[in-house]
């Protein structure tokens, strides 16, 4: 199927569908150069299936994990698109998860000021998220996405066949931000976790429908879009203390949405999801560590922390929660009301 | 005055008066933090009246001269950033010439994703050019801003004042630019330059009006906007095969344009203004050597140029000139028809 999205000067296409990825020269002008850029931990038979459909392509592939988001790796890749003499017109695909994705964005964001982008997301989390809405960034020190850009992708193309190779952890991991998609806009979408068996295709685009809808009508993050960071002040909180080598984002986020939803039924509904999909429990905190990365994490003069809170399925609630009820909320922990 | 610049979501206004720069409070808002971003050539008077207007901020210096415009400034900067604590509403002024606003101007543009950059051109080449358009960049090795961004500033505030402490040379050297602007765009303004004295506040605003217009018309530089590259293409060529610490760039540009005058009398009004503001003579060269410049710089897979011409001074003939072409005019040299 076929999504729009519809953005002021530069729209975009998004194909959903399996086997789209043998399709590509249909989507894509291919009569031109194009950056294949990749990561070490994507099966190979899949950027080759790209690259057998791009005549004058090369690929660039960098090591895999969160790591080679950064300045270092940001600026070899422009001096590949350099010494493989780039131009204006020529374009960059990303095949990968979201490390490719905003990496290899930010670089079509910045080469020649700007060059197409096309977005190959090959993990469930850039599927169901970060392939849709055109945030790239790269990270510095111990501050993620600290430098990057809007930048719009010109098609981006979801094959779930490509999830085949991807570990069930890996895929739960995704499935954690389309549950926050659920929770916050859409229970229809929360009630697709509770079946038998989990439609993996019917939750990748109703996920995409939902940050679509919500990116059109704030494509810069002015306003509305922050309500998609509903579980993240304390899952980064988490992530950063904590979750080094030991849990993914999405499994931070699940943790962090427990603090913030606000009903014990469908705390109780979540948690049977956890479950099913074996997410890791929050693990023993330090409230003031974790106060601390809340707060540091704000760049904010202002003592407060704009919150997304849930109480019922598919509807969310703004506050703005002062530290000391951020600390309140943390001291009272993830599964007591 | 005020200038306005009417682009679809990022208008901004243009003050150009004497003593703007003791007025920059009124003109900007600088209730937050603000990292005032400069060179070891700007005299610290200019950059000291801006900063005792920001209660709340900080100087960034960087070395003077282009080989700032590099990756190791920008990530230094970005860094600087960073332990400032500056957030996504702060802001960064540049105090400077066209090094310190390209540079600036990119960092504003990709810190946090883009935050507000406002621009105080010193140098007559950035009042007259380089501040107006929202081209912001780096340059990569040989390649000049071929990595940046459209950044529009929020305010330009062009103070012909701070001019009193730069150089004669460097003075004319920006004047080319604006010459350019004239013969290609409105003979009114090549006639500035042919008055007894100089009337650089004139000339100013006359250029500025001219790239707004165009500016306004083609913000992305994906057709219009390239007739400001009259005289760039030999000139660049000049600049990086001979201008190393020789010439500077407005002085190459100069030089580029004889190439394209396609008059002669014409060409005798523009040397005799040459002639006024000490202009270097295009040195002895070699054409094989320019022609790779020229040839290079393209990174294009066509074997021609789009060239911009003048025949009569206020227009431009824009012609599809192919590598043997330009390899005739220069071997016909700058100074004959
Ligand atoms: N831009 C946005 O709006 C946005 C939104 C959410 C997250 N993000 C970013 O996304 C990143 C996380 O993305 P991610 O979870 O996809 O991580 P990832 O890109 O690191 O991918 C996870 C792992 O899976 C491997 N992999 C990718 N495709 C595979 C496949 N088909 N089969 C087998 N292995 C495969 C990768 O090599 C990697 O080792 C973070 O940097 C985060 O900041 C961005
Ligand atoms: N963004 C654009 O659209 C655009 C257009 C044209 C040129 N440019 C860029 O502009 C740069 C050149 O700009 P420039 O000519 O202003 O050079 P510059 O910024 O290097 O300034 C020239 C010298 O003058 C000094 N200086 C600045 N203000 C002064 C003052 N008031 N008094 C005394 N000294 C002062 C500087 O320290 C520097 O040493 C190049 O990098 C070029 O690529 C950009
Ligand atoms: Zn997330
Ligand atoms: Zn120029």
């Amino acid at each position: 199927m076929k999504l729009n999205v519809d953005l002021q000067n530069h729209s975009y296409p998004i194909y959903i569908e399996r086997n789209t990825i043998q399709k590509v020269h249909e989507y894509i002008p291919v009569t031109r150069k194009i950056a294949i850029i990749t990561d070490t931990g994507v099966p190979e038979k899949w950027v080759n299936i790209v690259k057998e459909q791009c005549p004058d392509s090369f690929i660039c592939t960098i090591p895999q994990g969160e790591p080679s988001k950064c300045f270092d790796q940001y600026k070899n890749l422009l001096e590949e698109m350099i010494s493989h003499n780039m131009s204006r017109k020529d374009a960059i695909i990303a095949v990968g998860g979201g490390v490719v994705g905003d990496l290899a964005g930010f670089v079509a964001a910045s080469y020649m000021r700007g060059i197409d982008f096309y977005n190959i997301p090959t993990t469930v989390l850039s599927q169901v998220d970060s392939s849709v809405g055109g945030k790239v960034a790269i990270d510095m020190g111990s501050y993620k996405n600290i430098v990057g850009a809007f930048w719009q992708p010109k098609t981006v193309i979801i094959d779930p066949n490509v999830l085949s190779t991807l570990s069930l952890r890996q895929q739960h991991n995704g499935l954690c931000e389309a549950l926050k998609m659920g929770l916050i806009l859409d229970d229809h979408l929360v009630s697709l976790f509770e079946q038998e068996t989990i439609d993996i295709d019917a939750i990748i685009t109703r996920s995409i429908e939902l940050k679509r809808d919500v990116v059109q009508q704030d494509e810069r993050e002015s306003n509305l879009r922050k309500i998609l960071n509903f579980g993240h002040t304390i899952g980064h909180a988490i992530e950063s203390a904590y979750g080094l080598n030991t849990y993914l984002h999405g499994e931070c986020v699940a943790m962090g949405m427990l603090f913030f939803i606000e009903d014990k039924t469908l705390k109780q509904r979540v948690l049977n999801i956890y479950k099913k999909l074996g997410l890791p429990q929050v693990p023993n905190y330090d409230t003031s560590t974790l106060l601390e990365y809340v707060t540091h994490d704000k760049k904010s003069s202002h003592n407060t922390v704009s919150t997304i809170l849930v109480e019922q399925s598919g509807s969310y609630i703004i506050k703005e929660l002062s530290f000391k009820e951020i600390q309140e909320v943390l001291e009272r922990g993830p599964y007591e009301e």
